[in-house]
């Protein structure tokens, strides 16, 4: 018998619980323990899910009651190039996803954006945000405790920084709700994604809010942050990057490559995405921007649930003459809340790590900030190309066929 | 030189390219070609990525340009017992995810449920909608077409369900804006989740919408569905499964598990995630259910771009005086638009597939329909169990120290 | 000493409370009475607050406490030919408002429709709504709770019916959050704006409901409605009437009378109220509807509040090439949930009454429900002449100048 | 024949247009003219229209094409003692409505507060907005126009205020879409509401950034503003007065003069203007806070179409224990953009100049802008007694019940 056999009998036993397995033994010793107990209780086989590709130990700080690991189809798109505020020059994104006819979709729109000479994205903003909710007896107390923040930022900002090394207070707005105080604080958190950093700074600034004023915290988070939900706040006033990419295609380009018109393809998005989204009640006027969101996402070790916001986007698409008297097609995907990191969270596990390099961008850029930054222009890009190709397809009605044909 | 070698030889010389890859190889060799191409022109190693469990042709029909999987660290929660209109027992969780102490969160909660008897679940509502936009003249002849819509659903019907053998249309409703009209097709699409389904069923209804109406297709997905965008159409009248589950936990139970009060978590629930949510013009009244649900998505092949829906939930928490004097709490969440599937998608990819076998429901159910109702209702509880375990901690202020302590 | 000053007197003594002085005397003397009292309390002249143009007597079921009335300049627009569904002519539309300018600028709106030969105006949707909110125990009780509903259609309306001779029940939509029903009953209340009577008929409603299930009412309303208040459901579902009004403007037109072209009509409209809606999180995809609803509504004495739903609108915009090889303006607007009524509330108030007649819409209409179908219909298109001529005015440039020189 | 016969024959004959009478008379002769001419055509009597209490020049800036006004009936609330900000005393309160049943709610609500010892009420946050869209040539361009704006506030900040002696620019927010620039100005226009001088201000300001910049204006309004016009930007961030007004209310109280209690009124709360509306996709959280607004504004000459953004509010109700044992209730509504003014706009017409002198309000404050604020501060808790008294009415069944015997 085993180790883990052995293991495994004892929580079968009820001697062990799955997750005290980590006191007995090494991560794989115990991943193959509660393996081999789940395979008991439900009848199961759990092979491929332990056939990992690195040690347990890589994943410590990112999974409790380890098995082993969902395996999701990995491809790649490009070359595509970008003409970035901070990424600059010709790349392959690697993309995961179960959705087939994704990949294809996207490098469709990335070879017509290449052809058209590559793409141009900027970020345009750029905070991540933690909103404490504190309790007062009314508004009045409000009123004032508003005042002393007003008055102490440079206090709050200290206390703030003082857990960080790399983090910075950027702004600290607040929002009053009956006798509800909200203090939205946004960081510049350089290369990480930040949500971590931001809790612990803000946990320390609000110490010093119930120090000094007679507000006390009810809960660190009080969703005006928002994270993981959707919110007109990030819509509107972003989280993460806020970042745009955009290109102007040819008229002769589409029709030889999407073989539709800017005219057809700028009718379809303002239906689709503007009027239609406008009538939906959407907070994302987009065709399918969470589709490569999410799979850059899964691809590089970012926060999946995050796709949330990265769906916050709002795609235009123009019929623009041009001075040769011919028509091109201005395209952009605008994505309010995109948060990204190159650093922490999932980004060093292994095949994580590999696909960041694929972009060059793993682990922390020079300047400070500018991985993180080229990683939400680049994902950017490939979303415009999902929206142009997407679009083009829906001009043309091709949507339900290719499904058919890649074979979903 | 091997297969894969020469291959990717004749990539870097520009006489294939990376799609074109699968003309020439089996997936698998197509795969390992891409990987030395990328792993050469980016100056990377792609060894992870590349040792995936599965032979390449499972994932055919899932992704283009394979180069490998993305491997995502997956545990179990649970177990916990559910009394579902479709699930009904003790069920394992099993989750992936990147973000540390997430699964020991949700682990808590799910520990609390289990205590006080379990979580009761049900699908309130179920439909996978798609939405197509036409173009008319004008408001006169929208007018007219919504009158042939109105007196032609059983024609409707008939062409839609021509196209599939399990779905099954249930309403077609109308939405006029302009010189645009978006019919909101909704189906029954069982153990499917049914984006593929609805677009085929719909593609052929909309084909005699053209031939006997003035009406002429613009999309065939108008952005009323509303798939992978936060919409409110979504979070008000539900898109796949609407789904509650819900639990009445004792007071000293609340105190003795989580240290707090069931007046203290109503209390942060409602600064929270009620008012701070309106305060942020939120669609998603919860604290985090995307994370349990991008999570679940990604351990059992669901659309992970489909967190952005899942994520349209209202969490309530409330101090309920029971009979004998104490105060219980009763808390509940309720997933208005949650896209699962049991059949199709991603979900028979092999870590996935075992994944769904650990909860027992792999395939299609008996009846159909069922097993997708009862993963509904387990992601449910399972989303419950996270927010009751963050509203624990936050009302006891310990987010930021369980982060620290499980070193994310 | 008037009857008048001595029950001021009686008031400023404290034996008397204003709103005791119906009881004391006629309407008239009572509200010449509280004037009294007001004018010497707060050392005021309410000279032209008590000249108002009819017995007080008159506004008895519309006011407590009255001191007089509020005057609020009314003009009149048009005249316009609308081919609607009910309304069918031409029409002067009289509209009551302080913001100089709003009348000169519909009407430049109007007759520029008028030259291209008039609006054509839908109803496509009607329904008036009451959601009460009902508690039980939690999700299990909550299904079989909806099971009962959906059985027992028919005799909730009859229930609802038995308090009304004209409203019809239409619908009834339930909603489930926790151990919250909402049940969304929809009526069409005929020539009747409607709130009241639905608010009867569906009180009748919950008594049934809780009399055969476990529910217990909590509230006669619970937002679902949702009653003059922003809300996505009314934006997506529609309140009230759903009435779209377009016309379609020759170039040259455009170019003579709005001084602008088509296509920077489109432009503006794309870059404001689609693209610029989208980014502010708007419900309201319009320029200024609210505008012409609140005066129309001001006019014809619709419940000035509801301009709030009134605001849920989308213009469109269109640069649409004709047959002659010219390009024409398509431009529409669709108002989600127009509450209307030419019976009950302020219609019957003598200067409002007035105004209807001018209208040829007093009263009930023949058949029911088609006068207040008219009125929906030509608001909509005095809508749409204000969205006309707002952006031709901001396409060419003369916002502000307009409003300096009629000089606000 | 008098002049207005004379004139209105010349209308008949198509030899003058209704709009063109001010030329040929004086105000009120020519809106007599306009009476007996739509008398005419339409067979109407506008007797009650014609009999206003003021001359028709004091309308001349805010009304075109005059025929008289439309009364509507006003009454007055209170007394009720306010601890606000600006406001500071006893105050009654003019509404103009149409509603029955309304004053004599908002009147018991205020007898509650009253009987609590008054209300507490602040101005949190004061900004009228105008927010332009300009066009640029991509995200590139917008990322420079950015910077230049960035760094050129001061003098932004001196174009505008050069066109107003009492503005002052607070702030400049830009936002970005694909190649729209949206600048969201916001002002401190003191006691005047403000959008006029907002607007001027920005049009100025507008022509540096056109001069100085690629960017060209498309609209002067770009919806960012966002001016009459449902949307989460005024929700989030407030426009005009963000106001918030409270009371603690003790447990006995309520029940001797709402006939419920503190929990029901909280739970009441809870169902209906938080769960309900947050279910329904709302950005406004309360009861009916937009009747007592709309009503406030009808009365002292505000802008009725921006009740739209009135009905922006969040109620709260909370049963909270104080220090004797028992249990309170603390109520409160918070209205993210109110916008009023007590000069300027229709304040100086002679019903509303005199319902201002009621309030003590009438012109400018001192300081400048204290009115202005006051008036929110009231209105405010106008607003919260129609929600105390509504909800107490809910909770204790008595909704229909009130509006059936007070006769609508």
């Amino acid at each position: 018998m085993t180790d883990a056999e052995a293991l495994a009998a004892r929580v079968r036993k009820g001697k062990l619980r799955l997750h005290e397995l980590d006191e007995h033994a090494d991560p794989d010793t115990a991943a193959t323990a509660r393996r081999l107990f789940l395979e008991d209780v439900t009848d199961t086989d759990l092979g491929t899910v332990g056939e990992y590709a690195f040690p347990a130990s890589e994943a410590e700080s990112n999974i409790e009651n380890m098995i082993g690991t969902a395996q999701v189809p990995m491809g790649v798109v490009g070359p595509v190039s970008v003409d970035g505020g901070a990424a600059d020059g010709e790349y392959y994104l690697p993309l995961a996803t179960t959705e087939g006819a994704l990949l294809a979709s996207v490098n469709r729109g990335l070879s017509v954006i290449e052809w058209a000479g590559g793409a141009t994205a900027r970020v345009i903003k750029n905070g991540m945000t933690r909103a404490p909710v504190f309790r007062v007896r009314g508004v009045a107390e409000a009123a004032t405790t508003l005042e002393w923040v007003e008055d102490n930022v440079d206090a709050l900002r200290a206390a703030a920084e003082s857990t960080t090394s790399h983090g910075e207070l950027l702004d600290v707005e607040p929002y009053v709700v009956g006798d509800s105080i909200y203090l939205r604080f946004a960081y510049d958190t350089k290369d990480a994604m930040g949500m971590n950093m931001a809790t612990i700074a803000t946990r320390e600034a609000c110490a010093l809010v119930e120090a000094e004023t007679p507000a006390a915290l009810v809960a660190l988070s009080g969703n005006l942050c928002s994270d993981k939900k959707p919110a007109a706040i990030n819509a509107v006033e972003g989280r993460g990057r806020s970042v745009t990419a955009d290109v102007v295609i040819p008229g002769d380009l589409v029709e030889e490559r999407l073989h539709t018109t800017p005219a057809a393809i700028a009718e379809a998005n303002t239906r689709k995405n503007l009027t239609g989204s406008a009538k939906a009640g959407a907070l994302g006027f987009n065709a399918h921007v969470a589709n490569v969101v999410g799979a850059a996402f899964l691809a590089t070790g970012q926060d999946e649930a995050q796709v949330v916001e990265g769906a916050n986007a709002i795609t235009t698409m123009e019929a623009r003459p041009n001075d040769d008297g011919d028509t091109d097609l201005y395209a952009s995907v605008s994505l309010a809340s995109l948060e990204v990191g190159t650093v922490g969270g999932g980004t060093s596990l292994p095949t994580q790590a590999e696909a960041l390099e694929v972009l060059g961008l793993r682990g922390g850029g020079e300047p400070a900030g500018s991985n993180a930054d080229a990683l939400a222009e680049i994902i950017a890009v490939g979303a415009l190309a999902g929206e142009l190709s997407l679009l083009g397809a829906l001009s043309s009605r091709h949507l339900a066929s290719a499904h058919e044909d890649l074979g979903r």
